[in-house]
């Protein structure tokens, strides 16, 4: 028998194929021949049959094919760490958005890209499947590391850090796609975020794109409940029904997530042979669900495995989260031999291949594919025994036992990429150099927007500043009636009056000089004349939610009352308090609920304040007078605080029932 | 200032001292004088007030208390892998039990400990606490690897590796207390091993002994729904609440698992400070359910992390317990700011210290406290960059992105266990070697039992054998009735009648040589006379279940008859037919239902069975006749096989409806 002449031979303990027989070859080889995998089959056949100018000692070691991450956002390892332990919104709009407007350009998406890989290669990833911003610079740093990969340019409805438009974004994908379509290892694909973040023109316009180019499309799919109760009242179905309708399968689909996806999705999903990525450490972390795995899989779903981006994972270590994937079926459905090790082996490798569209090329050792090889070091105490009473214990090894530490060899299309654990295609101290300093900076403009509350707000809305003077006092009164019937005077002009609930929450922090932020709903009566005796139409309480930074304040007390000197800043809140508190993260916190009878006043051609308070919370049986007028200088301070003594005598209020303070502080020590 | 003299100073980028305080330097040092440590705190500080003869420089490292795992049985990990993907019974009966009955002897324990040890400290272990036999020599183990531990005994109710009785048990216990009892760094304690499993007679002696001897309590604890539906139903009450009754909770008790513990099991376990270990790998991968973690915490629970067993895991890393921990609780309750990166580790160290009774040693970096120190390597890529907002920062790294294999260093009572990732006090290669050799033994015992069905029902039951030929005929009838009166004829004597439901299930297998396994449920109708016409008392049906092995057969054919020669291995089956199934693993099954009316005959002096079939599976309109007879030998069967075709003609069976096969074969191609 003549030998044949190939590139390489791997030989090493264990060949596990994932080829549709279920192959594994004890001791086996691989023989590669340029980009491509020549021959796979027991080590003595391949060694008798092919003459390699390379044979790579595996002893000792299983060779796998390289694995294939089903979703991931591969720039985002520069924010690895960055915020943790926060719910979506707080993450995404508190960190990510503002972050990711301020940093992200392409340098970045390289630097992060090439961080990745490394990482990736390190764990024993040969594909990924991304989705981000300037991908075209993800295409440079990928086609530099030799990995595969399936490269989305995303397109959203809202300005992003590459695009002002949607328009943009298409116009950008497309001459993406021109530029890297054919590449031997990258695929451009278009990435529409998701079905929320996108109209229905967009989704219609990027399908289209898709099709149009052949590429395929790569989408975030029904990730969490929320989404698909939106979906259901604005759309009147579920996510994934209603993007099939709106021919969004017609192309190469690859949705991540599927969460929660009911059993007609799942068929849709099937029958369209929308490949999926299962993502599960992202799901449990950002608390989004668990993944109805079993049942996608019973019906057929092209099933893959993702790591999702490093800033919601914290790392893209597939060997986590194959074994994550293997284990979580078993206890939400109660039943160990669900998932069993083989089953997440293969959706980590060649279902990943099918969900991605790429099983032509990788996912297995088989003839004619392309060589994406693993090579995993066998000989070390966490996978010492190793029993062979089945090809099931090679697959529980590589399942529960081994971790991307122990991947020592990394081919790619037949490249080394990583030989004994050093990367060939990285400098990796300068890259992690560059991600370091990147690190730097957004730690500096996190840093000063977390040590200034109005930074942290700025970040969030867009504030009404003030500095202000504001000249103040408080009376407390057995009840409002003798104050509302002095008012009527006729040295005094009610300009308005209104009824009005206030809920008001501070956050107070340990350090005063940071200030404090009061979170207020104010529920007013509408429906009032200008006097607020005469009602006019239907009266109805409305809210109103604003955001107050109230800046530490310096005081100057006068018998009769406090000129307070203040920095305000005035937001409309957009977000729930629950958010604000999460994302302020306050040290203390206080409640302050009243119904204010609020009158505003002419006297003597100044304009004050005039508050009937009636504390439910702290609980106060009486009430409480408050007069306040806004002043910009000293001087005009000094002159309102004379008049708000005569008011003080107008309305009757005797001097010692004058108190000092904010509510907020009469629970304070 | 003077400096003071110490033996080690650590200094590094980052010391996690998990004090009260929640400490955090950066960069910071440790201060070490023989076992303790000295001092904790900025390096600056730490290194103008101590000299040390030796400086370990951990630049670009973290310095961090040792980890406590919680749950273990370190002997085990010689099981890495065997059996994956079971379910709990098939698991614990048809393979750890077999196996650990056939190999679990004094030198197993102490090779199975080394490669635990190996493990545990490359992946930053410094404590555990272990449950299992032999715990001796586990503890010699121990003292050469240098960890520290609390070491199990396990007491059970049943005959164990190293005790006939729990009284062997008990008195194994007191002798190894005896022995190890001040130990500098190893606690001998006593491990009655769950509830179900021990009697209240030992629970109740096992306590009295840890209390006596002031030694901990190690138990398995409401680890499953089952357990705690056993436990309502025969002790009338919930495991936690049964085992405080019978006063288990007097002394310093570690439960392992608490997966399945109500509001007022959580108060118990509070009030009577009983460390809980939770197991999050174990209870996903054996499906046990998610344990109430957040709940325990609220309530006060002293809650550590555990690996469990390695043939449960299948490993002991103590960074992939603390991730999965951090990262359960989110998805469970839906709220991604559960169980934060800082509370998952502080399980893993202080709190796991304390789960363990031990956190006057050990659990944090504090002066006064053993010197059980990790130091963890920052700079690589899957750990870059590094934030530095909070100290939140680092306990995400550490939780969500750091490995085991990150471990640098390891100290246990100031002395190095590892340095550079070479261990210091194992010889890992030769214990490897061990491991191997061991395993070799249980694959070859295994695989033979695997490769035969008789192995494997031996290694469960206790079959009858019976090598058999047996005289065999069936034909087809249109009914029953005509046979049934042609058997009251003088020359035919009924000895016994049956009248039963057969309920047969095979396992068929791929390689005939094999034989195959029926798994049959009899109902038999009870309470008729031994013609069965004459019926007395009352009639029920009564369950058998036998399962039997049937050898590959030998079939010789007669005109009228089949003579088989084959093998029997009949034994009562006691477990479940899903049970078998798992236990087998069948290629393919097939079920034969049918109502049989059964005749033992007497003709011309010889026995034999007249069996009048009716199929409803496989469907069949008509019915069958059976006429069958065991003989010991070919002469005996040749003389049968004459009878038989006499007693089709006395039955009036024509030639042309005798068929040939059992019943099952009528499905196979």
């Amino acid at each position: 028998m003549t030998t044949q002449q190939v590139g390489i031979i791997l030989r090493g303990d264990v060949v596990v194929t994932m080829n549709s027989n279920g192959d594994v070859f004890s001791p086996g080889a691989v023989a590669i021949q340029g980009s491509s995998i020549v021959a796979v089959g027991p080590e003595e056949a391949i060694v008798a049959e092919y003459a390699a100018a390379e044979i790579v000692d595996c002893e000792g070691h299983a060779i796998i094919p390289g694995l294939v991450n089903g979703h991931t956002h591969v720039p985002m390892s520069l924010f690895r760490g960055l915020a943790d332990d926060l719910r979506l919104d707080v993450w995404l709009l508190g960190y990510m958005m503002p972050v990711e407007r301020e940093f992200v350009r392409p340098d970045f998406c390289r630097i992060g890209t090439l961080l990745s890989a490394a990482e990736m290669i390190r764990s024993g990833t040969t594909c990924f499947n991304d989705m981000y911003y300037f991908e075209d610079s993800v295409a440079e740093a990928v086609d530099q590391a030799g990995l595969r990969a399936i490269l989305g340019q995303t397109i959203v409805k809202f300005p992003s850090p590459d695009a002002q438009s949607y328009e943009d974004s298409i116009a950008y994908c497309r001459t993406f796609i021109g530029r890297w379509r054919g590449h031997p290892r990258i695929t451009p694909s278009v990435a529409p975020h998701a079905p929320y973040t996108c109209t229905a023109q967009i989704l219609r316009d990027a399908s289209a794109l898709a099709v149009e180019c052949d590429v395929p499309l790569h989408i975030h799919l029904s990730e969490t409940a929320l989404e698909v109760e939106d979906s259901k009242r604005d759309q009147g179905m579920p996510p994934v029904q209603w993007v099939e309708q709106l021919g969004l399968f017609e192309g190469k689909v690859i949705a991540a997530h599927c969460v929660h996806v009911d059993d007609t999705e799942i068929g849709l999903l099937a029958r369209h042979k929308v490949g999926v990525s299962h993502n599960p450490t992202s799901n449990l972390k950002l608390a989004s669900g668990f993944a109805p795995v079993i049942k996608m899989r019973h019906a057929g779903v092209a099933l893959g495995i993702g790591t999702d981006g490093c800033a919601s994972n914290n790392d893209q270590d597939m060997f986590e989260e194959m074994r994550l994937a293997a284990l979580l079926p078993k206890a939400t459905q109660g039943d160990p031999t669900l998932l069993p090790a083989r089953d997440a082996f293969a959706m980590a490798t060649i279902d990943g291949a099918r969900a991605l569209h790429l099983d032509n090329l990788t996912g297995s050792l088989e003839p004619g594919k392309r060589a994406d090889v693993v090579v995993v070091n066998l000989e070390s105490p966490h996978l010492t025994p190793r029993f062979a009473l089945g090809t099931h214990n090679i697959y529980s090894h590589l399942v529960y036992s081994a971790k991307g530490s122990d991947v020592r060899d990394v081919l790619v299309d037949g490249r080394c990429l990583m030989r004994d654990r050093n990367l060939l295609t990285i400098n990796v101290a300068e890259v992690m150099g560059q991600a370091r300093e990147l690190a730097r900076q957004i730690n500096d403009f996190i840093d000063i927007r977390e040590h200034s509350l109005l930074n942290k707000l700025i970040a969030l809305e867009s504030p009404e500043w003030g500095e202000t003077f504001e000249i103040q006092v408080k009376a407390r009164l057995p009840g409002t009636a003798g104050v509302e019937a002095r008012l009527n005077t006729p040295t005094i002009e009610i300009v308005r009056a209104t009824v009005r609930e206030q809920y008001d929450t501070y956050f107070l922090f340990r350090q005063p000089e940071m200030g404090s932020i009061r979170y207020r709903e104010d529920e007013v009566l509408q429906g009032q004349s200008a006097e607020g005796t005469q009602q006019t139409g239907v009266l109805q309480y409305v809210p109103e939610y604003t955001l107050t930074l109230i800046g530490p304040q310096r005081e100057r007390e006068y018998e009769r009352s406090v000129i307070l000197s203040r920095s305000r800043f005035t937001a409309k809140a957009t977000h729930s308090l629950r958010f604000y508190r999460e994302y302020f993260q306050p040290d203390t916190e206080h409640e302050v609920v009243k119904w204010r009878r609020r009158f505003r006043i002419l006297y003597k051609g100044e304009e004050f304040a005039v508050n009937l308070d009636r504390l439910s919370k702290p609980a106060y049986d009486g009430a409480f007078l408050e007069i306040k007028s806004r002043t910009w200088s000293q001087a005009d301070a000094m002159k309102k605080a004379a008049l708000v003594g005569e008011l003080l005598e107008l309305l009757g209020i005797p001097v010692e029932t004058i108190v000092k303070g904010e509510y907020v502080t009469f629970w304070l020590p």
